[in-house]
């Protein structure tokens, strides 16, 4: 097992200490809960809040979005694995601002069943909360099964689009809605070539040959659609992107954000080669790119692939994607 | 060998038009030279303008940090190669808004050679031209033969503060002194663990056994100062560190910039956890951690490790430390 790591066991807590020593100026715990990060200058005012969680291992995703025009707090879990409900409470008890807060996270049994209960918790502290489930996965269910898809990258615009609502003073159902709105126009589908190492495991989540390729593997390393011969980057992202628009459908004349994300070890260089035939795909079919992302916004350690997700724009969504942000993961002028 | 690629002969191509594609309103290339990528507003008249230039394969190094607060253009070579003569004095005289043009570029024998004619070129076009060598590498070359050493993430910190310093409407000669100050307190110590793939070789860089690293390899894969088992993060940061400190020598109540970088499949998890470490040690010692940066800055592609750099602060390096950055690759509010 090669990772740069102490003992397994420590490896969230070491990883929460970093992070919270390197931005002491934008992030810390709540309530002694160790595992519940927020915004420093919680609670804002005024303003609907938004928790997320989820397992540890897929930085920026969860907790690196907790900051100015994005989201205000994070329930961290271990490697892969659901943050408790009590966690979740703290963090919103920590953020509410008066104006309710919103749940913005991954379709995953674990996450759904625990942020219920913090819900339902919440409701006894007398806060408003709303939920918007991140399903953005295609290759995760068929059409037709939508809500049974997992949350990916998707993840990325949600809190984008949610953190710009809220933070220009829009109330609970408001951010509710456009982030609904925004996700309903969300597809993503994924690809592997090699697996991450779970830390206490201490070996690698999936096998794959040497020459084989996995598309639509979930960035756990759930099974995907089909495995096959590594193919070239222009066949590769041809599939998936002609997966992603039949989906929706995306159409001649829509206009979409790209986010072409690295699952950890896929270089930079590799994922512009994908955008590129995107980009050439998109224009070919009349579909045009406002805002595009390029990078790694929701890993798997050390996993190699990349997913393609787009997102169907219109002009209350494009403002809101163009707002500034400035967390510790993400920054935008 | 497994990437996400098309022909390997194009993959330099491909990716520059993947970031021609994606970021058209920010950079694009001059004087139809396809190699020489530029801001797309320049040039900017009445400010002094950088360029950089070296091998791709490096991302965000090199071209990525082109954009508002950063650099103005940069002559874009094949993997590991340095770009052509021709091509800084294209990138030379797209940029040039008058007040010269200040060239920082890593100490590699290759680039210098040319980097240099590019310079004399640009004498006959009448621009005048300074030029900043970056050689942060300690591992490199022994302390007392710091000209001999490599450039490596340093070139991130010479492009922050060249690019602050020219944006303040800064001389040519005062960016150059300022850049030259912010180097001298600057070093570098970096590990590997696993090697990359030149996509044209088609085989990895270099070998090393499944439980070793590699103190002090460079980012081509240069020979480091020694091999050994895999240790603890805390144990590597530990070496790198000390060996940091004592070479400028850092000093109690001297106040850094740190700056840990992951070489491309190192997840950023572990960065933190190296980080951690790093803030731990500074802190017993007396030396103080201002605008830490953690994240990707200088890869090798797919290569597995990480570096250290240490830069020294003053009140007037923070302030240019502290200034907006709105680049395809790096942003800072």
């Amino acid at each position: 097992m090669k990772k740069i790591i102490n003992n397994p066991d420590n490896f969230v807590m070491e990883m929460l200490e970093g992070i919270l020593l390197a931005h002491s100026k934008e992030v810390k715990i709540a309530n002694d809960d160790k595992r519940a990060l927020v915004r420093y200058d919680r609670p804002v005012k005024g303003k609907v809040a938004i928790a997320t969680g989820g397992g540890s291992g897929h930085l920026p995703i969860f907790l690196g979005y907790v900051g100015k025009g994005m989201i205000d707090g994070c329930a961290v879990g271990n490697v892969f694995a659901s943050p408790s409900a009590t966690t979740m409470l703290n963090v919103t008890k920590a953020i509410d601002g008066g104006e309710g807060v919103l749940y913005i996270y991954g379709n995953y049994s674990g996450d759904v069943m625990n942020f219920d209960m913090a819900a339902e918790m919440s409701e006894f502290e007398d806060i408003r909360v709303e939920t918007v489930l991140v399903a953005d996965d295609v290759a995760s269910a068929p059409k037709g099964s939508e809500t049974k898809r997992r949350g990916v990258a998707g993840l990325f615009y949600a809190y984008k689009i949610a953190g710009a609502a809220a933070s220009e003073g829009k109330s609970l159902e408001d951010v509710k809605r456009v982030t609904e709105k925004a996700l309903s126009g969300t597809r993503t589908m994924g690809m592997a070539i090699s697996p991450c190492i779970i830390p206490s495991a201490g070996k690698p989540t999936f096998t794959i040959g040497e020459d084989e390729m996995e598309i639509g593997m979930g960035i756990h390393g759930e099974p995907g659609i089909k495995r096959e011969k590594l193919k070239t980057a222009d066949e590769i992202t041809e599939e998936l992107v002609n997966r992603i628009l039949e989906d929706l459908p995306y159409e001649n004349g829509d206009e979409v954000s790209v986010l072409i994300n690295g699952l950890g070890s896929t270089p930079k260089e590799e994922l512009y080669i994908v955008y590129r035939k995107v980009h050439l795909m998109l224009e070919e079919k009349g579909i045009k790119i406002y805002r595009p992302y390029v990078g790694e916004y929701a890993t798997s350690m050390e996993m190699g692939g990349m997913s393609i997700t787009l997102m169907k724009l219109d002009e209350e969504l494009k403002d809101f994607l163009d707002k500034q942000a400035d967390t510790p993961f993400f920054q935008q002028v």
